[in-house]
């Protein structure tokens, strides 16, 4: 590698050195967002945003085939709308924009820019659903939110973000929580079949469960420092928002019942997780399902006569079977291996004038950087093989991370060590008082991050107070 | 037709009747919109945001091919940076929602709801345009923008809109122009081939061009009732965005020298483009490219053994050609004929026990209302091509009604006639004073639409004052 190459390779501060520090070179070095003069609001770059596009195709498509449409509600809410369900408006209210001004005068009514929209869908439900007949409705909406933030990060707290939310009303409270829960699902068969990040699915405890909701599930995923990331949610909300909006409709025995709700929301957070759980020193390593580029073509020595349209055209021939391009740029063959390294595509595929003459190219894995020769003829075949085993890697690793940062406490003492020394989930038992989950960040900086669906017994009492213990639960630091 | 079934369509106002309510009747009853609380705003339901969707993919597909990539800027624009274009601020200020509180506190600075975007790209170039190797960009938003409106209708004028905006930078200024021809040109063909309406190809006049620019091209398409209706505008700016903004590069003699910007935008109010254009007293007519569902396949006397099965095997089936549903409802088959009618699907398919039979079934077009009895085995090529002929018929017969309702005048008196006694466009030669175009505004009360680029010669002089004239001008009234 020439010394300019490594110029841009030593620009990434190390994880080990400083991790926050680590994350920021690499959103701004491979381009993926810049910073704006609104507080706390990025620029999302082309290449974040061909990442979130390729997330949206993956995810909307599974939403359509368990069911559900899109819709688009407005981005305002009439703070009397807001208003109308006691706990939403608790939680949420701290945390919005208000627009107070519009064409020039004072509004009469605040309208407040949408943190989430449950109440915008209520409102509409109650325009729509009259009958059983009309039920279930199963909506979703992608869109930008606004939440006030007191310190943003890029992708992992903004101001603003992009997300899906879906809402469905539903006739009985039975067919909501078996929405709740198949949402659940499809956002963790995403995160570990495309995104390549294991995850735990669980509860949320009281405490920490969404403003309105009756049940949050949650996925969490876990960070390669060992922190934990909240990566998506679904709500139960049963009858309480339609009791709030007065949303009724003619049961099949012809009174009037109140319908059960739910909604369930994934962000560009998803994009902080993917970099922080997959990415490395070199840069960025993007899964294969998502990578706006999953095979740069470099062709070496491309000023040599023919190299160039031999390149062009084995990125035409694997185009048929991956997202390809091809760097042309008058960079030296070591500055593209370094950028593309740091871009986090999956695989390179390195073509020069001897490789040309014997019919053959190296793919050289991101991940691992094994290099093999592979003949030209079998590109079609290799690189789909090739991505699949890196994707398998990626999963492997992570999963190993969790694994290898997952530890268990059964004394009070212990949790605190633990909490001091190490970086990872904690599993302990937990009475479910509200008050032991508040101690235990007092005394030991953690949060509750779930009380996942599989449980085990570590031991019969609280590890906060020793009374009879209720749950596992997962404990740890979180962005 | 039973009674029942006659009076959904009969809830519809005939358009010779009242024009207006006839649009209002559609978009409430093919549940395109549901009103909501929020002034101005509607909620675009499942039907009219899938042609949406429907309408972004090709878009995007145009926009792709022609070397544009996706970003996403903040909603939120500060008061200081919307106002460093003079002109752009002056037209877009009295129309902004501001934000002026947040997280429970005063803003020192008031943001406003993005009415468009382009100072916010400025910034974002001004960071990452640093020498002519960076240029051009070509970015593209999709996204919802926010301008307050006096008076709003459904998809025509409402506060928050849905659109995508296309905003690049160049090294010259040939570029830009040929950029924002490139894009009026996308634009045209995106209407004429994709929704079968004809559009006119302009430029605006200085009164009617967008606030900044130094030129803006349009396409103008022709409503059913003879008002116009601005489908599309590519901006070319020259440099004065990047003089405002400081906006230099570095270029190929190494000095700083000042890029050349366009933007050109598409919006949600194409789906009432779509509903005035091809709409009639039965309802809705979509072009076949955007319809959700392109062939709706209705079983007749469906209680008979096998025939819901058959149906079902015959949607399996098209589905390979087309977008294809089944009204599986216990409506009886008129009621289904009237309400599929009303929602605009091009073909419907009939298929009771007899065709079954005989191996056959019934296609009906919704524009023609001709019936075809077609062999099940030629569906798969009956179906395209009869698709194709349902755009051709829907263009020619909008190309017929532009052409009935295009007039001339060549004298004021003639103008002021045709503007009371017949709705159109009125073709009239122009000084190229903005003095004559507010006098005609005034007393015939028609706007200039566009100076086409396929320009005539219908006289000497201008149709107001009578000076030489300069330029073949559309006027007419506008939505």
């Amino acid at each position: 590698m020439a010394q300019q190459d490594k110029k841009l390779v030593e620009a990434i501060t190390p994880m080990d050195e400083d991790f926050a520090q680590w994350y920021t070179d690499i959103v701004k070095k491979a381009e993926l967002i810049d910073y704006s003069s609104v507080r706390g609001c990025c620029v999302l770059r082309p290449y974040s945003y061909a990442i979130w596009e390729n997330m949206q195709k993956i995810l909307d498509g599974m939403f359509k085939e368990t069911g559900h449409q899109n819709v688009y509600m407005p981005m305002f809410i009439p703070e009397s709308l807001l208003q109308k369900e006691k706990d939403h408006v608790e939680g949420f209210a701290p945390e919005v924009a208000w627009v107070t001004e519009g064409g020039g005068k004072k509004l009469e009514e605040r309208l407040c820019v949408r943190p989430t929209s449950e109440t915008l869908f209520c409102e509409h439900y109650k325009n729509i659903v009259h009958s059983y007949r009309d039920l279930p409705k199963l909506y979703n909406q992608w869109c930008s939110v606004v939440r006030w933030e007191k310190t943003t990060r890029p992708f992992l707290r903004t101001m603003e973000f992009l997300w899906q939310e879906g809402h469905t009303i539903h006739e009985t409270s039975e067919e909501a929580v078996a929405e709740t829960e198949r949402m659940l699902n499809v956002y963790a068969r995403f995160y570990e079949e495309f995104l390549a990040i294991p995850v735990l699915k669980g509860r949320k405890t009281e405490k920490e469960k969404f403003a309105g909701a009756v049940a949050t599930y949650c996925i969490e995923a876990m960070m390669h420092d060992g922190k934990a990331l909240q990566a998506g949610t679904s709500h139960y909300f049963g009858d309480g928002f339609a009791h709030a909006f007065d949303i009724q409709f003619q049961g099949r025995d012809n009174t009037p019942q109140y319908p059960f709700q739910t909604s369930w929301g994934m962000t560009t957070r998803t994009i902080g997780a993917i970099i922080m759980t997959h990415g490395d020193d070199s840069g960025l390593l993007l899964p294969p399902a998502v990578a706006p580029v999953q095979v740069m073509v470099i062709p070496v020595a491309q000023h040599k006569a023919g190299v160039l349209e031999e390149a062009r055209r084995v990125r035409e021939k694997i185009g048929a079977v991956c997202r390809a391009d091809i760097d042309e740029s008058d960079n030296s063959p070591g500055w593209k291996f370094a950028e593309h390294e740091m871009r986090g595509v999956p695989l390179r595929l390195e073509l020069g004038p001897r490789d040309i003459e014997k019919g053959q190219c190296v793919l050289v894995r991101r991940d691992t950087r094994e290099k093999a020769i592979v003949p030209l003829d079998a590109l079609e075949t290799e690189i789909p093989r090739l991505l699949g085993a890196i994707h398998d890697e990626m999963f492997r690793r992570a999963k190993e991370n969790r694994e290898r940062r997952t530890f268990e406490a059964r004394t009070l003492e212990e949790l605190i060590r633990l909490a001091e020394t190490e970086s990872g989930y904690i599993k302990a038992m937990w009475c479910g008082d509200t008050a032991c989950e508040e101690a235990l960040k007092e005394k030991a900086g953690v949060t509750s991050r779930c009380i996942p669906f599989e449980q085990e017994h570590l031991c019969d009492t609280c590890v906060c107070c020793g009374k009879p213990a209720k749950h596992l639960v997962y404990w740890g630091k979180a962005y």
